[in-house]
């Protein structure tokens, strides 16, 4: 009876697989391109919480399994990411009969220019694209861009394609807004109408497409997005929703979002601040993320005063709110050794003119603040908060005021021209103001001091008498770049230090905001070529 | 068969408990005292690994079981710390019939005066002893004291009697110095001969009862000893000794020392640069300590330039070898926030003249690095680095002959005129200078500013207006502490502060090194008495 049941099944099995499906799937796609596989499938009782589906994809080589979802309206989706060009098949694997043993096969082409894959930790304290491309990032913050008037949506692309951003900070559930009833349609992630009728069971398809359709324009603009799950200032409700939902939420906007290439996972905002989760809860979502997500994209967790543990596993950078720690580069690099990951300082105060205190920087102070982190081999994000119309970019995106972009865009470029390995402290504890690679390149900033000369002095590492130097002046707010004439040659000065054998120095200009560049040169007169050192790629 | 072996087991123990014990014990000790249960026992084979004894000690509300130890010569020994007044009773437990089953009691009385028990993590970011006395710890740094002639011991306690450290960091095993075959007898913890002919299975008792003889005087002084169990210095060959003998080596010393309640345990000195050992290998020696220890004494682990992760719930606090954290207040505070435990600053460079960088520092800096730590709530250690005849105070003790010590006496005592919880920072990402108890107690270092005056300025967290505050100038060089005439009263400024209602400023000579202390007072004229806030004691 047991084996003639099992036949049965088999059969059925089978019979169902040749019927015609109802699948629709492209037969190519780009390399790190978003793969999607369109099914019919039951719309009755909540899919949502009924129905499960992932789908097994092989090249052979490698083989993943993705989650899928439920897209309203009968309609079932599993997106995928491949990895490697060449031929990927696939079969689908479901607890309903119209969704499981679909199979299929497609081809993934090399991808178009521009496209280098999502961006992975490269070399402990940096950042690299799939493909090995350096990622050298110049963040912003746009929290609730997505959930604006459509035509402020639009302004906010065009503002950032012309923008020096590679990766934006965007919430994902909302928060209040002056535009809330003032658009249409409003759009919420859940099924049910606000302020706290959900159906926290039911997801609502249209949002996530709208989400996923800027996901997709940011990734065409070059920008990553830096997802933020969880917030804690909606009070919608989605703050207060219990460890089933919370869970059920993730597992959705992972298999709904993790195709994209240019995805980031930032756990929370402010975590410490949404005081209806324990730190637990966070460990525990924050591993969820990393389990569901068949890609690895990059995972953290931003604070309000607290700091998280930024070892635990799942963690693979750490997202910091503190703006007194790129004051200067002594206390940037601090968090650096302690967690070992990379360290993208993520809110550091807001340039603008809030009555609050994180919202008043100059463009000077904004800027001064990405050069400390950088030459402590770390990242800053950008914050823009002048008000306009209850409006600013930071908050809800539209047009810049400020006066940091062109100097921040200017700061990318001399960061895409170094080393592609990024810029690590030469001598961490004694000369925090210098980063670079030994005997190669070396990156001083001098901040608020208002030097009138720089004596020519590197630190031992690498250097030994004879090699040769060129200098160059930086102005990070005019943004120049002047050369010296002439080269440095070294010389041994002490047990820690070589000079230029002539005893040069190097003219400044007495303002803030300086920095020198030292580059190596060859025998050709030419700056040295660096080898590229990435980690996981 | 099985039940009449069982019986005569029984009967043999019965026999043997009733044989006359050669056991010695005082009839009374001290609460925090160290109670000593001395047994004779076998002599034969190796007593070091081949005998395990330990004792269970019960007063009826808590109930230790203590490891023992073999003192050489046929001698056992368990030393016990009894943590309350009364009678204590004990039993017993080894593979051998002559150390089995041994009972007794003894009274614990009330702790003498200076005897406040163990120090313990307090209020997250402090200290306490277990009577609650707080511990405002100025430690110094003595590494090879105990390894020195002993006319220079002698001299290093009769320097310490009159200096104002309250814990001393020392090594446990011996690295070369200057003394070594000048002086005898040489002393080592294994059985063996230098260079590299130990026994690892074997210890030296007799090196140990010195070492305990040093710590119980450190004792009497009112310091505490950080002793640190591994080093990368010696090269005599315990660097390099197997699992199974370190495992030995912490259980032995761990025996012989817990019961000394003025013990630290250090795992190391510059961890990593004891190149030897893993990372996880000082995880498990960590957590053996802890394992091992029945009073839980503090435990942490001092880095070269790689920072451990002081999450780890084995470490009571971080001990940092970083001089640069402490050069300015704002960097000092960082790593509280991360580690949420106590950061004990314990090399922050020494004061001196060495031709190493690390060795150099003025007395003003010495001085100004331990202000630093204060005002972020932080703890800092000297060094003195004068090379006197090859020896320096923190390499072997002997005299001090840097500036700092009168000035360091005089930080400790604002510390302990102040809040018995300790200080934390009062805005700690806005106003890095100032650290202290909202609305009660305030203490500003303006570090290597010179500035002439001070704004009588609060940040608002508990301050309301129509407060009473006294204003006093320090000088932390000079240890001068002058009272600026007349009251402060507080009215609001701003959203975020509140400044003298009259507008009072503060004059300041314009000197480096200069602080104001603020202190609310009462009704009566006094300042505002602070509740003690402890944790675990």
């Amino acid at each position: 009876m047991k084996a003639i049941r099992s036949s049965l099944l088999c059969l059925v099995a089978v019979l169902l697989g040749a019927l015609p499906v109802r699948a629709e799937a492209p037969v190519s796609v780009e390399k790190w391109g978003v793969f999607e596989l369109t099914l019919k499938g039951p719309d009755e009782g909540n899919p949502f919480v009924d129905v499960r589906l992932s789908a097994v994809f092989t090249n052979g080589a490698t083989t993943l399994e993705v989650p899928g979802f439920y897209d309203g309206d009968g309609v079932y989706k599993v997106r995928f990411m491949p990895g490697a060009v060449g031929e990927w098949r696939y079969e689908t694997k479901s607890n309903r009969w119209p969704l499981t043993g679909k199979i299929g096969s497609f081809t993934a082409t090399p991808p178009a220019k521009g496209n280098h894959g999502p961006v992975r930790v490269a070399n402990t304290f940096h950042f690299a694209y799939a493909d090995g491309t350096p990622f050298k990032q110049i963040g912003t913050t746009i929290y609730n861009w997505t959930d604006t008037p459509e035509e402020v949506q639009e302004q906010t692309l065009r503002t950032l394609a012309a923008a020096p951003f590679n990766k934006a900070r965007m919430l994902l559930t909302p928060q209040p807004n002056p535009f809330q009833g003032k658009f249409a349609p409003p759009r919420w992630p859940f099924a049910g109408t606000p302020p706290h009728g959900w159906d926290y069971t039911r997801f609502n398809p249209e949002y996530f497409r709208h989400y996923e359709q800027r996901l997709a324009q940011l990734r065409d603009l070059g920008i990553e997005a830096d997802v933020i799950l969880f917030n804690p200032y909606g009070k919608w409700g989605f703050e207060t929703m219990d460890a089933a939902s919370n869970e059920r939420f993730v597992r959705y906007v992972v298999a709904r979002f993790s195709a994209y290439r240019n995805l980031w996972w930032s756990l929370a905002n402010e975590y410490d601040f949404l005081r209806t989760k324990t730190e637990p809860e966070w460990d525990r979502l924050g591993a969820l993320v990393q389990a569901c997500d068949p890609y690895g994209h990059l995972r953290s967790i931003h604070n309000g005063t607290l700091l998280y543990d930024n070892n635990k596993p799942w963690v693979t950078h750490a997202s910091i709110q503190n703006g007194a720690a790129v004051e200067e580069p002594g206390r940037a690099e601090m968090y650096r050794g302690v967690w070992r990951k990379p360290v993208v300082y993520d809110e550091v105060k807001y340039e603008g003119q809030s009555p609050y205190r994180w919202g008043q920087l100059s463009g000077e102070e904004m800027v001064h603040r990405f050069w400390c982190g950088t030459v402590a081999g770390t990242y800053v994000g950008h914050g823009d908060y002048f008000l306009v119309n209850e409006d600013t970019w930071t908050s809800f995106g539209g047009t810049l005021k400020g006066q940091s972009a062109p100097r921040l865009a200017f700061l990318r470029r001399v960061l895409e021209d170094g080393p592609p390995q990024g810029i690590d402290p030469i001598d961490k504890w004694q000369d925090p103001n210098t980063a670079g690679v030994p005997a190669t390149y070396y990156l001083t900033y001098f901040g608020r001091a208002q030097p009138t000369e720089w004596e020519f002095k590197l630190f031992r590492n690498g250097v030994v008498d004879g090699q040769r130097y060129r200098v160059e002046v930086i102005d990070t707010w005019a943004m120049t770049i002047t050369p010296v004439a002439g080269e440095f040659v070294t010389k041994k000065l002490d047990a820690y230090h070589f000079v230029d054998a002539q005893g040069r120095k190097v003219p400044l200009p007495g303002k803030p905001g300086m920095a020198v560049r030292v580059r190596r040169i060859g025998a050709d007169g030419q700056p040295v070529k660096l080898e590229l050192l990435l980690e996981g790629s």
